[in-house]
């Protein structure tokens, strides 16, 4: 693919997700990013932590001059709906041969004007937050014996439950082990080609979706890797993260967290629980459904993104005292010792069932 | 309202929720139901524990002499979609000039063929699980100081939450309390002329929207009761569950449960947890929003509905005993032990929020 992301006005450190997901994990897909701010500059330039070397321009007529054949909607707008903006942008790609993938709520492919325009130009769009037909409910089933899924599970939303899945999977693929990743959200969607929109689907069948994607990886891999999302913790998430929880029905998981934090992000007013009482919460919800099952937290993956190379090293070391679990930032050392915590978990358990069965 | 309930070949003491919920709650509005299989009878007749006494015709056309301005549909399938026999029965009301009320996951507003039908007879579709626009994310915002919110949760699906706190909001008004119901599904929102269709919103929209209409009841009224939905420790629920719970942010909650359950009614293999446990799990999934609050469950409403009079007493007062809370069945005798329950609860903590202020 040949991918030009429109990240007019916002391409930064902070964001959007879906173009710093593209950057990390498909460089060599991104032909061209449009922010006219930094119209004639590249992405490592432009970010503290370079991503890539794509091109900058300033619009969609400046990015054709490097051959895209899709426009990669990098908006990530919280609520269902669409900008002037991005339906000109839209229709303007589809004039222009581009084919069209988005994560927004809001689904293109329903929109009159949008898939007429599709269709007279003969081009594709790609709503990744489109949910699977027909939707399933869950039915706690068991995973294929051999299989262990791993959850990131998170204290907010926005913390690298994605990237730590994906750089676990990476590690395990690396060292020549089975491995599997199931994408929960838009952008681990783009990035690995299917998935689960967890946050579109009505949400009696979320649990069933998940389940059904769990086991369908846990059938083709030995290790598993599903993205979480939200927070159990979060006024507006947690039924989001629950219901992903609860389908996925994990072996371990990873607790992902920003350092330093002591809030919700965008609720300044909800303190975050400390990371022993995170881990607990996680323990309760997993025995609310199977009080009898030993997954717990394994590792924390610490986001540092806002420290320094020292002070990330220091607050990691610090976190792993706190804990007495293996910390990392997956970005800035790579995922081995939280590939280790979920090994030995593995190892651990199959060698005390054998014990039990003997 | 003149309703005819369709209901045909399912008319009975398990179901379906919505003519049950129509008959006891609205019962001068119901003039008939139709199940060919009682043809001639009346719902008093065919129901163990007597509902109104509508008569039970063959079909739409014998139902059309009680002169109906209403169809509602009984069925509640699990699944999107429509059956076939339910597609032409609808398009036979509106030919027929009736109004259609229906509660199904599959919006009959957006069905082609439906619309069309509706719009060239002048008739109305309201499809019940439609969500409102625009959606919100939840907020974290406290209720109106002296407002008291009361929760419905259950130990599974169909347990009666929705019954229990219409009976508590009844039973409020009868001693001139101000009272106000939220319905969170469709039969409640049959009922109550308005709610949140939970189960059909996005899931990122479900607190918020939740969140919204307890704020609004709780402007309002000094009793709130919600009713809950699914239960925490289900498979494919939970998320459900725990988005009403943290969206109500509640100050007390009634346990509902069916006496001598001991698995999920749909889930033969999952256990049930303890009615201690069941506690501590809502405890918890409380404190993980909001670890300071003193919400917890202040009574058991037992449904009983499979037991006889003499059964039913023993187990009322077996689990009364069993967890020191007061027990009710609300529908053999009403809710005032458990009101009398959630109103102590507010005056324990007002009176020592007092003391501490003082």
């Amino acid at each position: 693919m040949r991918i030009v992301i429109d990240a007019e006005g916002i391409f930064s450190d902070n964001g959007p997700k879906m173009a710093h997901g593209a950057l990390r994990y498909r460089p060599d897909d991104v032909v061209a990013v449009i922010d006219s701010r930094h119209s004639g500059s590249t992405t490592d330039a432009v970010l503290t932590s370079p991503l890539g070397a794509a091109p900058i321009v300033a619009d969609l007529q400046q990015a054709m001059s490097y051959r895209p054949d899709t426009y990669l909607v990098g908006f990530s707008l919280l609520r269902p709906g669409i900008t002037d903006y991005l339906r000109a942008q839209v229709v303007k790609a589809i004039a222009a041969g581009l084919q069209i993938v988005s994560g927004l709520h809001y689904q293109l492919t329903d929109d009159a004007e949008i898939a007429a325009a599709a269709a007279a130009h003969g081009v594709r769009i790609r709503d990744l937050r489109r949910p699977a037909n027909p939707p399933r409910l869950a039915g706690r089933i068991a995973h294929r014996s051999g299989s262990w899924t791993t959850l990131a599970v998170g204290s907010d939303s926005s913390v690298g439950k994605m990237t730590t899945m994906l750089e676990l999977d990476r590690e395990a693929v690396r060292r020549g082990l089975s491995s599997g990743f199931v994408a929960t959200g838009q952008t681990g969607i783009m990035i690995a080609g299917r998935g689960v929109p967890a946050d579109h689907i009505v949400v009696d069948f979320l649990s069933g979706s998940i389940e059904e994607a769990v086991l369908e990886a846990a059938e083709d891999h030995e290790f598993v890797f599903v993205e979480g999302q939200g927070s159990l913790n979060h006024p507006a998430y947690s039924a989001l993260s629950l219901g992903i929880l609860h389908g996925t029905c994990p072996d371990a998981m990873i607790l992902c967290h920003r350092a330093n934090a002591s809030t919700l992000a965008h609720y300044p007013h909800q303190p975050l629980p400390s990371l022993a009482a995170l881990i607990t919460i996680h323990d309760q919800a997993c025995r609310w459904l199977q009080p009898a099952i030993e997954a717990t937290v394994v590792g924390i993956s610490l986001n540092t993104s806002a420290l320094t190379e020292q002070e990330s090293r220091h607050e990691v070391r610090r976190i792993a005292e706190e804990t007495g679990l293996p910390v990392a930032d997956v970005v800035r050392s790579g995922a081995g010792v939280l590939l280790d915590a979920v090994v030995d978990s593995s190892i651990r358990r199959s060698s005390s069932s054998t014990t039990a069965s003997v």
